[in-house]
């Protein structure tokens, strides 16, 4: 029924989504009732936007514009998305998210719904985000980092993780709930992480403990400059204002 | 062909499968020949349900009445599932696997057949639960968690885990094989859990050892109550009479 | 538009695809431009082959014959697989890998690109490769392993893993970047493994650390024997010709 040729003819498209200028929807995509997709976005293929659930409480979910989702992913309805969000594969997001722009989810990543996740985090895959997470900007989480949020499971206690601006969690680790991850921490690969950290710090090990300030750790690339604060050597895919944005942080002592 | 509005007329259903009534079948789903579904199930869209396997030696996968199968998931013939099956997303279901009731198996698990699974279990995401596995009743398995066999891969040695009722798993945690885990324990996080269990008991670390008696943990909603056996505080989803057969077990000292 | 009773007709085939004989192709996979698949090779259902990328240059996905990919499963342009591939669902590949004979590759595992693999490697659920591993031939690699890449994420270092002939990592282990894991290791579940090796050694922890020479394992079958290098027990699903080759290594003093 849509007379547009980005919509793949084998698209389900409910009449009453809301679809931006040039919107392209792949091969068996499904586009459920209640959901706005803002202009220039691509949905591809064996996709499922807006699934109704009653958690949601009817709310609308909206993708901003300049999105690509990647296919077989499944959103459901209920959260928000601002410009510019990428996704890999598979990738599985729950009712009740507000997300800033420019957020990249990875592959076969899971958002368990209910957080609050800011501009330009960036996700690898395999990462399960529960709810209640409250996510800064500019943070980093690798491939099969748990965010939990049960002090004592099963229960009816929910303590999301909070994890802030710069900071990074390497692939395999666990976060415990209710743990606050300060500004510019790294932790360490297999980590599990519980106790208190301080901002810039490398935490790692099972139980995770504080190693050293972030800094100490040295760019593999030849320069021996510090690996950390990260956004002083990698600034691939964040636009120039985005990078000034960064340097006077620096000048202001913030990171 | 099918003269019901309850399948979706891009679903690909088998005439040789027996749907019972009020059967629901979402878009682009395929039923394969040896599949039987019993009354006011749901499966959801791009599922394939009954995937045919020289290993299932023609057993029919049989779905229990008030399943809700959700998206994406792919269950082969030859196992079986009492009535009240809930799953997330993704899930993946290998042959001769024989299941109870009330089971709930997250988004992206992935149950690798031939298992025996309990009542009421409630497996969240990306659960991986190795063949030979014998799951009790009321038990619960967390992200990440992966129930191991093989005790010096690869060989032609299954020793599939056990895990008594009421036994709690957390996230990210590797049970190996040949492995016990008493009526009511608790697995903390990220653990490598080898030893021999006793009921009641928290194990954690890498390598895990014995904590303390599980009971020991209080509640962190403010009244300190013990947080284990967890069944003492968290009912909800359980039908009034499982939480009466539960009080028994507590008066007669069994939990 | 396929006069072809092997082509389910809901599959979407490019007409720039070149397909052999005898392949199959099931419901609702989609075939992109780009691809070649050799002779008697399957692909199941929900499949996409041949995923457009810049990152690919270009370069055409060639399947070799006698393949089977399963259901729901995501191979990029850009890689070569050799004869007899066969994957689980759900596995996603990218761009820029060349794999050699008989690679399985199991339920939901991730291989990010531009990897080296050899022949008869044996990938088990959801294991994730990082782009720049260099894997041998005769490798198995277990569950939710993951295969890391930058020492100092994230950064425009990529130091990939190298894994030699016949060597195991067990399930949830993480190797860091630039590891190289020597011939015959065995890496024991849940490890991080970050060190120097040694040939046929067994490393196991957090952080992992040489524990003996893999031989002093024994098989739990009885028989007592060594359960490492696995190739001298367990022989299921490799050709005469293989065995034959394996025989020949060992009279020769290689493993």
């Amino acid at each position: 029924m849509h007379n547009n040729t980005l919509i793949h003819p084998s698209a389900i498209i409910s009449p009453k989504a809301t679809l931006g200028k040039n919107v392209t929807v792949g091969q068996y995509t499904t586009i459920y009732d209640n959901v706005i997709i803002d202009d220039n976005t691509t949905i591809e293929g064996y996709c499922e936007i807006g699934v109704q659930n009653h958690l949601s409480n009817g709310v609308t979910l909206h993708i901003g514009k300049n999105s690509y989702i990647r296919s077989h992913s499944i959103f459901y309805e209920g959260s928000t998305f601002k410009d510019n969000l990428t996704t890999g594969h598979r990738v599985t997001v729950r009712e009740k998210t507000i997300a800033g722009e420019n957020l990249q989810i990875g592959t076969l990543t899971d958002i368990q719904g209910d957080c609050i996740i800011g501009d330009y985090v960036r996700m690898h895959s395999n990462v399960h985000v529960g709810q209640k997470s409250k996510i800064g900007n500019f943070v980093w989480i690798f491939p099969y980092v748990v965010l939990t949020n049960d002090p004592h499971p099963p229960s009816e206690v929910l303590q999301g993780v909070t994890i802030e601006d710069f900071s990074v969690i390497s692939t395999m680790s666990v976060i415990l709930p209710n743990t606050t991850i300060k500004t510019g921490c790294l932790i360490g690969a297999n980590s599990l992480l519980g106790i208190k950290t301080e901002p810039n710090t490398l935490y790692s090990g099972n139980p995770a403990k504080k190693i050293c300030i972030a800094s100490k750790l040295r760019l593999k690339d030849g320069s021996r400059k510090p690996a950390y604060p990260w956004k002083n050597h990698f600034t691939r895919g964040y636009p120039k204002e985005v990078i000034l944005e960064w340097e006077e942080m620096s000048n202001e002592g913030i990171i």
